[in-house]
């Protein structure tokens, strides 16, 4: 048996958080053999997403100083949490500690303010791209951006794929694969229409209107 | 305005669920103007999954006596709760009141147990698809079945897909695709290992032996 490494995934739970974009790379991450993970809320306890779901934060903030890899998920308010001085200062405090810093969807708007994305390309949900401007990041719409030790996700799903990529990145391909037979992820889409780049035009307006893009 | 049509969703939480089975489809079918998520554990309160995410279920199972939607995800143990004459006999009993019955994973199992598949094609997680049999149930290996109101979906993330063709059952083309565009669904997997059938031959192996499949 390969002795193990240990490591301490820190996932962040905040209000309205959309619980599908951790769910997806936490349903793979914390397979990973001596993978501990850590929910951490502003203050723990039941934190509600933005479908109602209440998941468990099992550590407040102030209860965890650092982590190997920290995630950080969005939702459809992650700007509450962008101007939470005390919520950006330890983003920024955990970072100084991890290995990989990564997040999926607008979980990247929050590492961008607490100012560890800048002049670094990066990505976030296709609705919200031109956000990362705002905070000196290059926004890129692709699934997956790398830079450095950060690793940013597009919209929701998007968590899955680099999840199992980060997977691989921690373990190996044979692991990453095995994860990937595990949750049976051989997409069939019923539609078309996840990218603006696919999407009919008149869905993509619709998703404008109704998201508020301008 | 179109009037909205108010339904009832009925999750069952328990014991060693996995996670991503229920949030894949929860997170467009909560969305569907009108719906109502009731998240049903044997017990209300924290539901700790196979990974050790906790769920609050707001409802215990003799506080709900029926929805229009039933959904049961699949876990790393559906069998403690597949001998529970309890439970059991609550999704029986919901299932009498319900318009679609809709299982993600081994959910199918709990469906089957209950009876309520016999003579019917279904599906499962691929390393448990022969355990249908002992039900009479007929195992299809597909990513989604449908057979009359029931709709079962393979492994894990085969949820996202089942639960955005009943998103569009529901409601219609366009509102399911819009979702799928919210949730930026244009899936890139890392690797093409997703499937008993696309799988290399090293990697299933592994997974039939760490599953524990004959």
């Amino acid at each position: 048996m390969d002795s193990v490494t240990k490591r301490v995934l820190a996932i962040f739970l905040y209000p309205n958080m959309t619980t599908l974009d951790f769910v997806g790379p936490h349903e793979v991450l914390s397979r990973i053999p001596g993978m501990e993970v850590k929910k951490v809320a502003k203050v723990k306890g039941p934190v509600t997403a933005d479908t109602g779901l209440q998941i468990v934060a099992d550590y407040s903030i102030d209860e965890v100083s650092e982590a190997d890899l920290l995630l950080i998920p969005g939702g459809t308010d992650t700007f509450t949490s962008m101007e939470d001085k005390a919520v950006v200062d330890w983003v920024k405090k955990i970072d100084t500690t991890t290995g990989r810093t990564v997040s999926v969807c607008t979980g990247s708007l929050l590492l961008a303010k607490a100012g560890l994305l800048e002049g670094r390309p990066a990505t976030t949900h296709w609705a919200t791209l031109d956000m990362l401007k705002e905070f000196g990041a290059e926004p890129m719409q692709e699934r997956m951006v790398e830079s450095g030790k950060y690793l940013t996700a597009a919209g929701v799903s998007a968590g899955i794929d680099m999840g199992l990529a980060l997977t691989a990145q921690l373990t190996n391909d044979d692991f990453a694969q095995l994860m990937q037979l595990f949750i049976e992820y051989d997409p069939a889409p019923p539609f078309n229409a996840g990218s603006p780049k696919t999407a009919p035009a008149h869905i993509l307006e619709m998703a404008k209107t109704t998201f508020g893009v301008q």
